[in-house]
């Protein structure tokens, strides 16, 4: 782990990655901890009480002599914040932390660089930063070896990749996390609707297997189940529960094609 | 936990179900256990060598004299099995472990049962039997005793449900294994594509945080990401990422949308 002792550090935004960042910092003993918001609400009081930061929420009294100024705010603000920055210190290193967005979105800095940690947040997860991936990107070597030594006060796995790769990254957690999620959330209505004494807490041993099984084996390997076996009476008793449910019923037909197709390509 | 000294327990199959039963049994030291598959073959041997099992190729050698029949076969061999059966013992009470198959696939017998561990079973899988749910379903109450004290041999989770709740329970887990499984493979098609530098291992860290999560709260409050937020400028970048992949990209514009539709029934 590296030392952050002296640096001074500006989040703009009071969103969950910038409460999470900002809790890490505290966590390591960080106290140069600056936040901005472009207006005093509840959740930046919390980071003034509970995080110890010095909270601001006019943009006149941002300091001016910051090494970093994350930009943690909705990618459509991204463009805005940073032309606002420029105004103020245009030789710092200036980050943003989205997924989606280019290095680009951030105009007018010669050291700027993107800090995007492969996780979804929610304000009160326990986020056990050392095992989060942060993905970096940067345009030259003075703030890449910045940003590479800042990231490695969270992480042990510090990656720097271009942004088409980032993307694809940003994609790929969107069909683990959001799509998973979604097939949960489906689950939960097919065993709670109606009368069904089944509940939703009896699958969570079965999703935990799920997981713990492409730990050990590429997930190509770990299928089982009716679709993989081509075991048509199943489909056919699963198509008739989903009767009344046109969406959940393509998706079932979909995904169960896109399994026949993954395990044909792996023969091939 | 209940004892299982004095019982004959027959398991008729040698698959992964049959394997992690002779397995768990022999774990709690039960010594009266036979095993029979239509023909000789490996995977009889194992049981033999390796469980301590009675190994059996020959029909006509099963004992008549059993407590239980497991039939741990596919579905559509089950009620040929049971027919077999009833020329050795119809008193017994005789078990089939599918989650899809109804009850009066036994035929012939007054005490026949379901026993359905909700799990996905691999040979090589370490199984923690004491967490899997057992849906077990039974048509009189002296069945229902027996096969609830066997079943509590190995869990903790025991559970009477009739065939329409339990196949709603086989769909459910076809949901949350089989189909976020084929969202893993296709997560590393995306990321591993070409001379993609990104890794799927970098994405277990996020999954292992979307399961965290719905321990804690409901899945549908656990949803984040851009489908969620309406947020068209991502859904368009990734889904020029999809160009050549017709099959994925139909799948995230439907998973999508349904994340859009279980938000809103959320709030409706």
């Amino acid at each position: 782990m590296q030392n952050s002792a002296g640096l001074k550090i500006v989040i703009i935004g009071c969103g969950n990655v910038a409460w999470h960042l900002a809790n890490h910092l505290k966590d390591i003993k960080h106290n140069n901890l600056f936040v901005y918001n472009h207006k005093p609400n509840s959740k930046l009081t919390d980071f003034k009480n509970k995080l110890n930061c010095k909270a601001e929420s006019s943009f006149n009294n941002i300091i001016a002599d910051a090494d970093f100024y994350f930009i943690c705010v909705s990618d459509k603000f991204i463009s805005d914040t940073a032309e606002k920055l420029k105004l103020i210190n245009q030789n710092a290193i200036v980050v943003h932390t989205s997924g989606s967005m280019k290095i680009e979105a951030i105009e007018g800095f010669k050291n700027r660089a993107v800090f995007y940690p492969l996780q979804s947040f929610s304000k009160s997860d326990t986020i056990k930063w050392s095992e989060i991936p942060i993905i970096i990107e940067t345009e030259n070597l003075y703030t890449k070896r910045k940003i590479s030594n800042f990231s490695k006060l969270f992480s042990k796995h510090v990656k720097h990749l271009n942004y088409e790769d980032r993307l694809k990254l940003h994609l790929a957690a969107v069909f683990v996390n959001n799509f998973t999620n979604a097939l949960f959330v489906a689950a939960f209505d097919i065993v709670s609707s109606n009368s069904s004494n089944a509940k939703f807490d009896l699958l969570l041993p079965l999703i935990k297997q799920t997981v713990l099984k492409i730990e050990n084996m590429p997930a190509l390997n770990a299928q089982t189940g009716p679709a993989k076996r081509g075991d048509n009476k199943v489909l056919k008793k699963h198509l008739r529960l989903l009767s009344g449910k046109t969406d959940l019923k393509k998706i079932y037909k979909q995904l169960s094609d896109l399994i026949v197709k993954q395990q044909t390509n792996k023969h091939a």
